[in-house]
């Protein structure tokens, strides 16, 4: 058969000639690892970060081992003494002080300096007492030779003290002075130390990969005339409203010149006026493609200046970066070789069939040019970096070569690692983690069909504590302008309130696709359908934005609760409590330390009140069955005296409580504990 | 710091200059695999080997996926087809026809014809239909170009006509043919293809590496002259009685020359007397070494002809290797830098402080002439290979370097896979695996000391469905020379029963320490102690092996049900059966087809008569609640007629049943499975 020979050759390890058999320590199970430390595990800048492996040798002697770290920039490894835990886990932590890619790994030695000590105190008999000083006297004068001059000359000292001392007792007390040892224990002999096969990789983002809060506009639709389009300088009004609201990240639709070969018209349909919009999706035309902008948005410097004032206002900007050509961008002439011609000479167009896309040409990633390809890809986010948006959506990258992902956001890290890449893949979920592990900062979830307690309670169990924990960052969206569910369809208001309430509190990153969300926008294009009637990516929309049913003011709390508890901006401490109505649905977060707890209540159903009985999980809050506590209210500034495990609670349609749990200060159980 | 730079540089997956960006499939989580394919999983000859893996690809295109594996003598790679199973997991598998060692890996790509073909179903529209017969009859003609002489020209053929058929319905004709699309997927384009980074390794051993019954006994004991010394004469004519109670390993403490400097006396004494035997585990005198023969067992013909004799009953004679050294063995004298010398001029004996063995000298495996001491141990092993032995019980390995095991064992399988090693390491859990996953064949286990029915099913699940599975394989002892366990001590002969009957059973590979074992030796050395009293590793000893106490019919018995049931003859399915009384513990054995299922209760109350109710797993063994089946106990031929779930039992004190269950060959249940 002709299969190819797979490239590895086996890992060699313990044969001769590849390790020093003198080599006697073993370093097994490193966590965190993702896929056998293929992957980097992700972190923000000011974490701690601990690593944890089972580390041990043959026989009885003592190991010393350690956990070494390297920032990239650095020349030098960093290390610091891991401890043993219990049953040969050893544990040790640094704390990540800089943005971009550190590696760590783990090193272990049988220390001979140890195991002499450790069993020269279990020695009872004289003339092993005697003989064990020589043997101490020996590694002690070894040390001495690796240590620096003062020490060294201590080291020797205290090694003839030894070998020269008389009686059990005098040999006991200076064999076993402790200050010594530890001048000893600074000079291990390392020469047959093992070193952990791989070195893993962190890759340290900015706080804001890990806590964000993004709106979603078509800066288009911001002009106040109906029918005028919108620009940038319309659009830098808007950034008022949405930083009143309260969000950080404010994320536009592509903003490129738009195809007019094949553009679809209202309503995604594919006869079009002269006057339709098109998509913005369908990029590039003869004004220019991925690094132009759409003119009648406005001018480089506008969308400069408009970057200008969100900053201004504490917004970050970011582009919606989606990889594919309308039939007239300037690519298809320019570089024919990185899209698919057909045998009848046209160029293959994206379709599922029987489904087609004229509009959108995909690229041809099995191009014989496929270098040059990923270099102009690569140089679109180069040029916006460069105007200034350190933030990217990147528009379905399952649709890609993962390999050209991992490529290109490496490479972009390495020179900004501040940048954020956000994947917009809605797919088989073992697609949506590989992109997470190659690279991508933050992912879309699938949250927005997750209505239900108990699929609510999966999905976020999964997210917060299964196996993509280390790199998969979930950004929850309860709707996005592809996205409008059946809850949303058929709820109402209500219907809108509850999934803020889930999206804001279950996620430290989530977003809304605004006005739309604000304003209770509801109805699909046909029954069934999860596309908005009139949608924005068709046509110009006007929006009323002080319309009675918007939710503006419950989302400027919403987001202000989140920026002022910093339970709220890390997934990881999310714990689930149960309630009796299978309509309420209760969960904690905390930060480590307990000093922020929050307990959050929603009720998901959008057409009644609901009420019912939540479970304190008291151990978990350190909490007495004895003495009450106060829950306030952040929504509404109400407070209330809870007692014990179980307490009632009442809420309107899709309504919820974000209660602050004031735990007393001494109460017995924690007093019990100290 | 002076921290070490680890060897080890970043996988470059995906990045440029290292890989082809056009390789568009990923493969990932490849089961099985132990520790990210750094250690072998385990089989045995015949097994089918199934492998799963993720395999997915970016888009929507159709990927192909082969499983490739590759005997070490084999020149060229095997593949089998992999097919999906759901949620893009993938499965193939092929049989291990034959002993020594297998790589296996995964290949995949993305394959044009196969997603042209998925497509060319789903499409309607006439003109589109014509254009992807064009786009079919170019990925043909690239067929034909990959093809043998006669598929060429028939997919040449096929492919002409199909760019040339003129009507939707011709050309769909055309397109779809079946058998010519059987005939181009033969040729796929796999100039892009995906092959898992790592080359997986499987040691296929011969099937008793799975299935073996262990009897050890002391040669030395076998005269019938109290007070005489055995020869392995005297031996022969034990081998007779050990096969006809059914062992078929036979395992002989170690049979060198025994030293005489510091020998133990009687009772692990420090003044032993001028008679005294010595401890078999102190070895080398000036006779010689682990390469002699003690001269008071006979020779070295005497010993071939012993392990002649024994296979002429079925019996295979299993070696101790004890890598260490007593006071007079020749290694002292001859390769002094073997061992550890101290300060004092005196050679450092074992010992954990306060405890001192001054008989045993172990060797220093971080001596500077290591290679050569590697070198020597190795020897050891081929010398007994070349007796005729092939199975070796390798004495505490946990106190001998990791690395050396590995190497060693490596080595030896190379020349001779048929060897197995069995792992004596009573010690931590990860270094028990660890000693497994590096290459030991067998392993002993926690066993003894597991006695209570939560005990045994916590840590029998463990065993056969744990991380070890794939690599850990148990040898359950209910005694040795060194353990003579509490339960042993204080039960009488119903201990004895129950333990046999559970190692027996839980266990495919078993053994027992005789005839201690049989004639229920149950009397320690001190009270609190698991040392026999009057122990055979000091002395000699005359055992009476008709006694009326002995267990050898019993033994006899259970020894004949596990070669004639293939359910006990692999610990993968095992599954406890609730019962309602703590003293009876059950479980179901069953192969894999369900041709041979057994049920095993036994009473673990070595005192009193214990009854209850056994709750059988219907759905699992496909019985129906309303039809009776037959149970029949293969210890004492009784049948029982059982229906439904819940039936009772009532057995004396340490006694079982081992049931084997017919399933009538037509209950409704399975029929309407049918």
């Amino acid at each position: 058969m002709n299969a190819r020979a797979p490239r590895s050759d086996a890992l060699k390890v313990g044969r001769r000639g590849t390790r020093d058999g003198r080599v006697r320590a073993v370093i097994d199970r490193v966590i965190p690892e993702v896929d056998c430390g293929q992957f980097a595990v992700k972190r923000v800048v000011g974490d701690r970060m601990t690593v944890e492996a089972d580390v041990f040798g043959d026989g009885h002697d003592a190991l010393a081992c350690m956990l070494g770290y390297r920032h990239e920039f650095d020349r030098d490894w960093s290390e610091v003494p891991m401890t043993l835990l219990v049953n040969d886990r050893w544990r040790g932590e640094f704390t990540l002080e800089r943005m971009g890619r550190y590696r760590y790994t783990v090193t272990a030695w049988v220390d001979h300096f140890l195991s002499w000590r450790t069993e020269f105190r279990r020695r009872i008999d004289a003339a092993d007492i005697a003989s064990a000083a020589l043997v101490g006297g020996k590694l002690i004068a070894e040390a001495a030779n690796r240590a620096t001059r003062s020490d060294a000359q201590r080291l020797r000292d205290w090694g003839k003290q030894l070998v020269s001392a008389v009686g059990t007792d005098e040999i006991r007390r200076i064999a076993l002075d402790d200050e010594m040892s530890l001048v000893a224990q600074r000079y291990p002999d390392r020469r047959y130390a093992a070193v952990y096969e791989k070195e893993l990789k962190i890759v340290v983002d900015r706080s804001r990969a890990r806590f964000s809060s993004w709106y979603e506009f078509f800066p288009r639709s911001t002009s106040q005339e109906p029918g005028r389009h919108g620009t940038f300088r319309d659009a830098e009004t808007r950034l008022d409203y949405v930083a009143e609201l309260g969000f950080d990240v404010v994320y536009l639709p592509p903003i490129h010149p738009i195809g007019r070969t094949k553009r679809k018209g209202r309503n995604n349909t594919l006869d079009p006026t002269q006057d339709d919009v098109g998509s913005p999706w369908a990029i590039g035309a003869e004004e220019g493609g991925h690094k132009s902008i759409h003119p009648e948005l406005g001018t480089a410097d506008d969308f400069r200046r408009f970057v200008a004032r969100a900053r201004e206002l504490g917004l970050e900007v970011a582009l919606d970066i989606a990889f594919q050509s309308a039939p007239d961008h300037p690519y298809v002439r320019l570089n024919p070789s990185w899209f698919t011609w057909r045998p009848d000479g046209t160029v293959q167009y994206a379709e599922n069939p029987p489904k087609k896309y004229q509009d959108i040409y995909p690229f041809n990633f099995e191009s014989d040019d496929w270098t040059a390809l990923w270099d102009e890809l690569k140089s679109v986010f180069d040029y916006w970096i460069a105007q200034g948006v350190a933030i990217f959506r990147v528009d379905n990258p399952h649709t890609k070569p993962f390999a050209f992902w991992e490529w290109v956001i490496s490479e972009i890290k390495a020179a900004h690692p501040e940048v954020i890449f956000l994947s917009e893949a809605f797919t088989r979920p073992k697609i949506m983690h590989r992109l997470a592990k190659i690279g991508f900062t933050q992912s879309y979830t699938y949250f927005a069909w997750r209505n239900t307690k108990a699929e609510l309670i999966e999905y976020f169990d999964e997210l917060a504590h299964g196996t993509g924990r280390e790199y998969f960052r979930p950004n929850v969206w309860p709707n996005t302008p592809d996205i409008l569910t059946e809850y949303l369809q058929r709820g109402g208001r209500p219907a809108f309130t509850a999934r803020l309430l889930l999206a804001a509190t279950l996620a430290s990153n989530y977003g809304i696709y605004g006005p739309a969300f604000e304003l209770c926008e509801s109805t699909p294009r046909e029954p069934g359908s999860e596309e908005y009637l009139h949608s924005e990516k068709y046509e110009l929309r006007t929006w009323d934005l002080d319309h009675a049913v918007s939710l503006r003011y419950l989302i400027a709390r919403v987001n202000a609760v989140r920026r002022e508890n910093p339970a709220l901006q890390d997934d990881s401490t999310l714990a689930f409590s149960a309630t009796d109505n299978d309509q309420l649905i209760a969960y904690v977060k905390a930060t480590r330390d307990r000093s922020n707890v929050l307990l959050i209540v929603v009720n998901l159903d959008p057409n009644h009140r609901q009420s019912g009985w939540v479970e304190v999980d008291l151990e978990q809050l350190e909490l007495s069955p004895d003495v009450p506590f106060d829950v306030h209210d952040l929504l509404t500034d109400a407070r209330y005296q809870w007692r014990a495990r179980r307490n009632y609670v009442e809420l309107t349609a899709g309504m919820g409580h974000i209660f602050a749990v004031h735990i007393p200060a001494l109460s017995p159980t924690r007093a019990s504990a100290r």
